[in-house]
């Protein structure tokens, strides 16, 4: 495998105390710059040129599968929801890991995806060339010009988040949801599922996303705050629904990676089914409930979480009145359309994950155990 | 929602302390019973009448999805290897709590399987009856009659668990993945997967398998003794690939459930993107590492835990050298077929949850703030 060649010389904090935070406030940058010179609103459509699949080719495609470990992995679950949703084709979102010795049922039907920042990723790699073996046509959404996976790949669409340096990818994670986006509104354009209005409607709030977190980012004070009220503790579960559960999951990771607390990620849906026993005073529990389908839903499972005397921190749409009443701890996001709620609702906890292993006095940007990039199975 | 009617008083303790321990030994003779019946092993042929599935229908099946909740889903991630592997089709496994409100993508190509014990878990029957109205075949694995999911499924493959008490569930898990053995075997002989030779070995297997369990459940007073030695802890980590990737999860809901550490099972490839940084000399690993396809790999992973200086449970193929030095415990297993292993592994796991609970001092067939079964939303 190739090593990645940037470091930390390559890339200055300008004037942030750690690369992780420079990165989480490049974002709104990060995603205009993967936006831009793709879509065309006027006319609803959205270019992609690299990934160098003609409109009969994609119209071909009658199913897809998302392959990524980590982070990557957790955008291709919000990938599904996209895809899903707006092109009505079957998506299956795998663990690169586990992919590559399945012997998977995979052939020219279906579009595999591969999700890597660096593109050098070993299993996503193997995982790929597996696939392609099969006959699969390939695409890779990725971070680095001229990678490994972006190489053998038959198509590719570069997010450009710059070079990250932070261990826990960050702005990665974000452009990689907007260049989903961008295939999904592609994908959905020419095989009809997205009317030319659609594309435009879909494309109009795209771009008005850099500014939506622009917008989120002025919440950082407010965070800092509340991890000094809960850096202490040893577990914290984060809850969502739809599209918010991968946002739960990638929560829970980046608390891991860098505070080293047990943190885990859950359907709020079935929490019943095991993971409220563990639900104590002890623990903080962050529910993701933005206004949108899954609302209702998710605030009768935080109503389980108070009842059991679980400590709610929720992320939810500035003004919700009801869960002011309700929450110990509100984290405000922009109103906005459903499909960008995942992107705004990550940074809070992006920030609080950070705030938190600052304040436990850990190595942010380098945490122990973890590399950037796994280049080793 | 229907109530479940049996109580403690039908069923009894029979000497065991606790429902949980009587029903996790009676396993044997819960897979036995699922079988029965159900199999010509000189054909190599598998019967399940109530699946109302001609071979014809069975033929025009192109894609299964899945859908269950907890303990149900993770038998639904095992079915997917063994449908997949046997059968050559895509399986997709869905939580239903997701599932229903997701405006999925399935018709009448797709047979959707609905998998729950009770046959009454609210997300589950709603799952189930999104699919229907979109035109799918549907099909559950379930442990009571007439049941709702039982009546509104067009077929039904039941369990022979009998009634199951403890609130966390372990005859019926691993009567729903025999269950999920059968179908595999019909369905590949429908479609061809399967050969007659390949049916009567694979039945052959499956028919040895309550004799297996019985073995495998010869370890108890051995799980007993570990369960001494690291009640304690705070944190486990559960780790598995492949069809024992489910079994780690599986194993850290038991623990989860009754013991209320927080248990989390992880598929090993992914530990290097991100869970890895919890690890410290207090964590107990479980790793499951039988010996199959994934074994070296799992190994390799094994090996990064203990270098950084986690103190690793093995579960693992009886008489298997490489682990013994390797390992701090060793929780044997009998040598068996690879597609049989998952149910084995599962059984020391239960009872590490057993044990644990008890010397914690829990109430383990009635833990805290769980349900039976989940017939709310």
């Amino acid at each position: 495998p190739t090593t990645i060649d940037w470091t930390p010389v390559m890339a200055e904090k300008g004037g942030f105390r750690h690369f992780m935070l420079k990165e989480i406030f490049e974002q709104p940058r990060a995603i205009a710059d993967t936006i831009a010179g793709q879509v065309f609103e006027e006319e609803g459509a959205v270019f992609l040129d690299e990934l160098k699949m003609t409109d009969d080719e994609l119209a071909q495609v009658s199913r897809v599968v998302i392959v990524a470990c980590g982070t990557s992995w957790h955008a291709g679950l919000v990938g599904k929801f996209l895809l899903e949703d707006l092109c009505r084709l079957p998506v299956e979102v795998e663990i690169a890991s586990e992919y590559r010795y399945r012997n998977p049922v995979v052939g020219e039907e279906s579009l595999v995806l591969a999700i890597s920042q660096s593109g050098e990723t070993a299993d996503t790699l193997a995982a790929l060339r597996e696939a392609k073996l099969r006959g699969a046509r390939t695409a890779t959404i990725c971070n680095v010009v001229g990678s490994s996976i972006a190489r053998e790949a038959h198509g590719v669409i570069y997010t450009h988040a710059g070079p990250e340096i932070g261990v826990a990818s960050t702005k990665a994670f974000v452009t990689q949801l907007a260049a989903l986006h961008l295939l999904a509104i592609r994908l959905g354009r020419t095989v009809g599922t997205i009317s030319r209005e659609k594309g435009r409607e879909l494309i109009g709030s795209l771009v008005k996303l850099p500014g939506l977190v622009e917008e989120t980012l002025r919440i950082a004070p407010v965070v800092e705050a509340v991890a000094r009220g809960c850096h202490h503790a040893r577990d914290f579960l984060y809850l969502g629904r739809g599209s918010c559960y991968p946002v739960a999951l990638e929560g829970a990771l980046k608390l891991k990676e860098i505070s080293y607390i047990h943190a885990e990620g859950y359907p709020a849906g079935e929490m019943k089914h095991g993971p409220i026993a563990l639900i104590d005073e002890q623990m903080p529990v962050v529910v993701l409930a933005p206004r949108n389908a899954h609302y209702e839903k998710t605030i009768s499972n935080m109503e389980e979480v108070i009842a059991r005397g679980g400590r709610v921190i929720a992320v939810a749409t500035e003004g919700d009145d009801t869960l002011v009443a309700k929450a110990e701890i509100m984290l405000e996001i922009p109103e906005a359309p459903p499909e960008l709620l995942p992107i705004l609702a990550t940074v809070p906890l992006q920030l609080l994950a950070y705030h938190v292993a600052v304040l436990r006095g850990n190595d942010v940007d380098q945490p122990r155990n973890l590399a950037k990039s796994v280049t080793v199975e």
